[in-house]
């Protein structure tokens, strides 16, 4: 029996044909991600990638992603964490009964757990990145660790007993995005450049002098004023400045015992790698087959009870 | 002998007629920023809005902001911190003798002071916000404690004996203006709404989770997602979330006793009054006369040798 497994995310819709064994048939993707899809259109996106894949008897599909959001195809309500591949198994909610299905994303909420730390929490939510993370701990055999997944909206996630516990999610990538395209420093960083390892490790040094993100982004257009560094300099610059105070909110130590995993594409996991490294963490590394992975185990759970 | 007093700022250019003691007599404004300004169109645009003025016998101009930089009318290089309003007359820029000239900002490079502190630093600048400063010691009587002049790229400023010992520049406007019109946050976000009191400082208050920015901006999302603010509360939540985060980037202790003197435009001045009072701190306020008081101060400074 094959499995189709589809990530369909806010702008991109990818989709893997797997045995019954979760071995990788064929990819596809297309750039018909939720907010490209016109109302109603979902079942016609859908057959236009992978129509043919879903003719063959038996044929199963699971759909992770911002498919299952209030604006996807079919709304999955998130999940509540701690939660394991058998209580995501039993929130699955079927689009054809049998043969397609939209799985739930994960909520921390922290609604229940008293104290004031507690107080100081707002809720935080994922959807796609739970079945990466499963596929990950099936593909490494690391069921206790931190996992984290660079993109957009970075996810920083406490795994135990192959269980998520809870996660953070950091605007890293789109503060970039922000900053390199739409602010001041627009005029002076060069976004397309490849990265500088020194000036992408001094953006991370420099975050942790105190100052905080909000002065010391403003440091990328003075070193340019004193003409300290240049426009592709400072791309990396800033990089490693943002992944730098993403790295300083975690609850890091150098030396960290646990296990880091990084799932993600290579030109982030090359980064991450690197901002880790300051702090003699040595992580394992995952690409997109982790989705499949996850796709294909989730597959063959049965929900928790 | 009358003074016209300019800040002429990246959008718009400010004016005021003052007599020999410093009076204001007149205002004018418009929004020919010197981003707005053709190559070789200062003098025309400085003269359709202040040319009768200047028309009086012994008139004289100063002009503060970025008229004085590399893109302004003529540069003027920073004058380096610590600084006085001697040290910056000392450098003013004549671009008619005796009768335009141009203030110079100030820089605060930290390039000679050696030690681990230092090395973690990158340099600062402004320009304009000096004149208000030392138009505030003068208004205020105030020669020691912590300026604050919030707007796009605010200052925080510490002045001694009547002297700016150094400074630093956070990005918070900015970063509010860009999050709230081209992030993710834009959606569910309502920046035309009025403050709302209690989401500001719960914003203020979350700011100090030790989660960091990165995270907690993406909080204005999920508290949407899940229904517990509106779209106008989000507004002021976020905007507390940004002012809170500079706060606490701060050297402030609760119930600090040094005074601290907030220059600004009333509605930002009413934020940041809410938010220091969250830590016991009471600032004394001041609005645009500030400009208008440095620049009528500096025409009487006799340059320092």
């Amino acid at each position: 029996m094959a499995l189709v497994g589809v990530d369909w995310g806010t702008s991109s819709l990818r989709g893997a044909l797997m045995d019954n064994d979760g071995h990788v048939l064929e990819e596809r993707s297309a750039p018909n991600g939720i907010l490209a899809v016109p109302p109603g259109g979902f079942p016609d996106a859908f057959n236009d990638l992978f129509g043919d894949w879903m003719r063959a008897a038996g044929t199963r599909c699971l759909i992770s992603g911002m498919a299952g959001s209030q604006q996807g195809w079919v709304e999955a309500p998130y999940c509540a964490c701690p939660a394991g591949l058998a209580d995501i198994a039993q929130k699955v909610i079927d689009i054809e009964p049998g043969r397609i299905a939209v799985v739930p994303g994960l909520s921390d909420e922290h609604d229940g757990v008293p104290g004031a730390k507690d107080a100081m929490r707002v809720p935080d939510v994922m959807r796609g990145e739970e079945v990466q993370i499963f596929g990950a701990v099936k593909r490494t055999g690391i069921g206790d660790g931190l996992f984290v997944l660079p993109g957009t909206h970075n996810k920083w996630v406490r795994v135990e007993a192959g269980r998520v516990l809870g996660f953070r999610t950091f605007m890293t990538g789109e503060f970039y995005a922000l900053l390199a395209r739409h602010s001041i420093l627009a005029r002076t960083v060069d976004a397309t450049a490849p990265l500088d390892e020194g000036a992408f490790l001094q953006g991370v040094r420099i975050a942790s002098n105190g100052e905080g993100l909000l002065h010391n982004a403003f440091g990328a257009r003075t070193l340019s004023l004193f003409g300290r560094m240049d426009a592709g300099e400072l791309a990396s610059y800033l990089s490693g400045l943002l992944i730098g105070e993403e790295l300083r909110s975690q609850p890091l130590e150098p030396g960290l015992e646990q296990p880091v995993v990084l799932i993600g594409a290579p030109a982030l996991i090359e980064r991450y790698e690197l901002a880790l490294h300051t702090i003699d963490v040595d992580p394992h590394t995952l690409g997109s087959e982790a989705t499949w992975a996850g796709l294909h185990a989730l597959s063959q759970t049965r929900p928790s009870a």
